[in-house]
């Protein structure tokens, strides 16, 4: 068994363990249900990954780890309701199940547990962990915010969608590797560095899922193929798209977009067709690879010589491969 | 200006400079506005009269004090969107002005700001202040959770009924007195003590508040009298009326309870007619009486002879005495 699969099976082992709390019921229960939902656990694996690049004792990592996977489903906790989800991982959400009130005041205690959680790490590391931990959590939100903004306006950037995502999602993600620099004793240099290489995978891991919606294999890819198509989301096709057609194709992408009534299929096969007019996926795939090589590059600039980076840089050329 | 005056007028003007964030703003506007909406300030008042007592330099404690508030105030915003209340402070709600979603989002983020302003605090001392918060806050959301299952609940009993209160809103100024001895270097037991003064007075002043609603005078009370009344709101009066009454009142009681169209001032009146038959108005004033005697005892054997305990006695008697 590689190091991941270890570090995996140690942190299941450990979220099976752990209490979030017992009484109301009602409050504790959405926490253990949507913990025990699954998910690839990758953050919290990076942070162990990382904490063993520097340190013979990557225990000490494993309650911060789990930390910011306790953040992260908070914030699906919470944006399911605001996205009105239905499902989360194939099962019901948490406001669905329940309501969006007990989602509401569960998630609230979910981000208390992950401050407890966090709590684990030495005393004079504390300071330094919570303050770039509540800089990314709000940065989260500020991501979260902009997603929504961006729904109801017609103009969005490349520029904008790339900094709205980085927030969203990438900055957990270099926080995940930070976190494990810092606890594994990594100077400062090498965790400004592992936290670039965190963000700039993040925003390859985002824009390969913008990809993956539209050019998925429909039997390795876990979600309908063409949802963001049929929902309008502006993902990072759609705003290339939209910036770059002209003449027809302008108006043939903006009739399908305003259009309320249509056959699914129509309208997937339809988009598809102007994303290959204008050479979107090319152009995506180009900015995927961009990202990856860039966080890649991150992760080899670190200075130092030990098989356990090998690890970890594989791990994450595992994750830069997925189709799902 | 007496000190509490002073500490207020030092308060309110960090408010006013403080900053929660900028961008975007639909994220933090919310933020600035319920902060802006007043309210008493007696919590951060309460942590900087406590440190004022065993410290010269309180100023260490305004930040700090300020996450108490910060976190009092995120618990409002999402209560409010749960309660769907239309007013707080006689102002429209964060939900109401802007939607749930800003609610659900900014309050997150004034979370995530309260534990910011918590940092303040001198690094020797941080752990044991986020401990002592992270349960707190936890407590909070489980009296909200508890106070939510009521609604739904046939029979409440008293002891439950208190431990909900002491839960949603006493422990949080348990945690405010108890910052308050932690920052100002005050000894294992007196902090202890602060913490049970705290959570006594504020059972008082939730059982007050649920007099008032009901024996308050209209011309001082803030909202309007007999509103609990009106929603069945299972008060300390009610459940008390609700185990006590006998015969012919219980019927009455249940009648009005069940009844869905009503004069409000029809109900207000038989249900104190009730209260009256069943001695509830002055078995509620002991109660209070005996968790304010309790309160103020706490803060009396604090075993340090200064001028400034009294100063935070003399606040708490003017709470005591409030009428709104």
């Amino acid at each position: 068994m590689n190091n991941s699969d270890r570090f995996l099976e140690i942190l299941e082992a450990e979220f099976d363990r752990h209490s979030y709390g017992e009484n109301p019921l009602e409050l504790y229960e959405p926490i253990k249900y949507i913990m025990a939902l699954g998910g690839k656990r990758f953050r919290p694996l990076m942070t162990l990954l990382a904490t063993s690049i520097y340190s013979e004792d990557f225990s000490i990592a494993i309650k911060p780890a789990m930390a910011v996977e306790v953040f992260h489903n908070f914030t699906l906790m919470h944006d399911d309701i605001m996205d009105r989800a239905p499902l989360r991982r194939g099962k019901p959400t948490v406001h669905e199940k329940w309501n969006a009130n007990t989602a509401i005041l569960s998630g609230d205690v979910m981000l208390i547990r992950a401050y407890d959680l966090l709590l684990d790490v030495p005393k004079e590391k504390l300071r330094q962990v919570l303050l770039r931990f509540n800089q990314t959590a709000a940065e989260v939100c500020e991501g979260q915010q902009l997603d929504m903004n961006f729904e109801t306006r017609q103009n969005v950037t490349e520029e904008e969608y790339l900094e709205m995502i980085r927030l969203k999602t990438s900055v957990l993600l270099g926080f995940a590797l930070e976190l494990g620099g810092i606890l594994g004793g990594a100077d400062a240099e090498s965790i400004q560095m592992l936290y670039s290489a965190g963000e700039n995978m993040g925003i390859g891991f985002q824009l390969k899922d913008d990809l993956l919606d539209v050019y998925g294999d429909p039997s390795k890819f876990g979600k309908q193929v063409g949802g963001d198509i049929i929902a309008n989301k502006k993902t990072f096709l759609l705003i290339e798209a939209l910036s770059k057609a002209e003449g027809h194709l302008k108006t043939e992408l903006e009739k399908w977009l305003m259009l309320e009534n249509f056959n699914n299929n129509e309208k997937v096969e339809a988009i598809r067709n102007i994303y290959e007019a204008l050479d979107i996926k090319a152009f995506t795939e180009q900015k995927i690879n961009e990202y990856f090589t860039r966080g890649l590059s991150n992760l080899n600039e670190l200075k130092i010589e030990n098989p356990r980076k090998e690890t970890l840089l594989n791990f994450v050329k595992q994750l830069v491969e997925r189709e799902k």
